[in-house]
């Protein structure tokens, strides 16, 4: 069996944005860091899957007996970028007890009630816990911008209000991990076909998604403004080329393991005594 | 490649209990049903995830389109019983999205000022969703009645409304499969030991562990008294022999595939005008 592929450049150097970054500037067909092809990414993928899943066993672990630390997800990107797709693989390499998901749909009349951030903060994850967000606040700075349903005063306290948000989240242990995934407008037309031609995909497609699709450069100005307003050191975001989906998802997952390696996890030491403890199961 | 060596017959008649049922007469190392071995059935599982994210998906998409459908897997152990693993896996081949998972632990005390079936309630799985339980309002029955922190007359009333919850919940399209993972009291000190010499495992462990395995049979009887009082034609239980891991999972995967499949699901039909979007698509 050949060696699997490895990344050259990890993911969380290569796609972090840095000061100045210009979206326009990234290739969306690019695999920055990383040699191989297709099928070489989804052996890294699947070779990866063990090492995630022990890793968020951990983290979960450590909460049991009062670790604080936890991850958070945020995935934003154009519609048929793949985020389902990535968040399934993601997940399925993770215990679901250890993993709080929550898909942001347009809010409701309630959530609209409230402060933009009210829905948001409901779901942020519990101690222990690997949060996935699968859209989020950035909505309301994208959606919102695009379509001028927020003023620029009102979007400008919004990123500020997020700013603190994220901060307040990192204080209290947790990471957070921004990906925005990046396709190019031809390659989202070529999927809206392929949905078109695919009579199961077809409750995918609404009508809505060629209205938004007009808007694609508007809401690349806005990812751009977003960046621009909300990267920091504490929750900094990363672009990932997403018109190959094998290379979003090794992406996706490099990231990931990068923040849990990071967050320098272990065992729980047993506060019992395990020779005991044996003793008595064996008799029982 | 060696075809995939299916069941002979349904885990949802073999596995399901009819009228005189006694868990005493089930062997917990028995595979009914099945013939082939830990491979074969290894190979079986993995064959069959894709059609259950095909079904899954579908009863997701319906329910986009006014559908009502849903299943709740109830999942009911003793400790070590496996599952968790069975959650992990059966789950990971849905997507995250159609899936409302809810481990139940001890009540908060929030929770035990209400009704049992208060905390339940809100975890019901909406319409489309595949909802999964690892424990539920049985523990209500079970951990009560073994150490008598209910009366018998108690019982008998969280039975009845046990039943008219379930009953309630069925016609509203809910499909309830409950299913108890059926282990021996040797089987079970066994994976307490593997627990004990696997330090990455301690964090699981704890003396109360002990403690209730001291009840074991008490739980038996408990578990007997739940499936009297609350088998039913609309929510039937199913007990499977859970010693070899292997064949729990076939089966839990066999009767939610089975319970998918009698849905009669179909994908929706575009309320749009198929090749009229193309063409817009295409000259977006």
């Amino acid at each position: 069996m050949a060696a699997v592929v490895q990344f050259e450049q990890h993911p969380s150097e290569t796609l972090k944005i840095g000061q100045g970054f210009t979206l326009a500037d990234v290739d969306p067909d690019s695999t920055p860091g990383y040699r191989g092809n297709k099928a070489d990414g989804r052996a890294l993928l699947a070779d990866l899957d063990g090492k995630l899943g022990e890793l968020q066993e951990k983290l979960f672990a450590e909460s049991r007996f009062g670790g604080t630390k936890r991850i958070l997800l945020i995935l934003q990107a154009m519609d048929t970028a793949g985020k389902g797709g990535i968040v399934s693989h993601v997940m399925s390499a993770m215990d679901p007890q250890g993993v709080q998901f929550k898909a942001f749909k347009a809010p409701t009349d309630e959530e609209k009630s409230y402060d933009f951030l009210w829905r948001i903060e409901k779901e942020v994850p519990a101690a222990g816990m690997v949060g996935v967000f699968d859209r989020s606040h950035y909505e309301d700075v994208l959606i919102h911008r695009v379509h001028s349903w927020a003023t620029p005063e009102e979007l400008k306290r919004r990123y500020v209000a997020i700013n603190e948000f994220e901060s307040r989240l990192t204080e209290s242990g947790t990471k957070i991990i921004k990906v925005m995934l990046y396709i190019s407008s031809e390659e989202q037309k070529s999927r809206l076909l392929a949905r078109l031609d695919n009579p199961a995909k077809h409750w995918k497609y609404s009508h809505g998604d060629l209205d938004e699709r007009a808007f694609f450069d508007d809401y690349m100005s806005a990812f751009q403004a977003a960046f621009d307003e909300t990267n920091s050191e504490a929750a900094p975001w990363h672009v990932i080329p997403a018109n190959k989906k094998w290379y979003a998802r090794i992406a996706v997952q490099q990231l990931v393991l990068g923040a849990l390696t990071d967050l320098d996890l272990q065992w729980p030491k047993a506060e019992f005594d395990v020779a005991t403890e044996r003793e008595l199961v064996a008799r029982s």
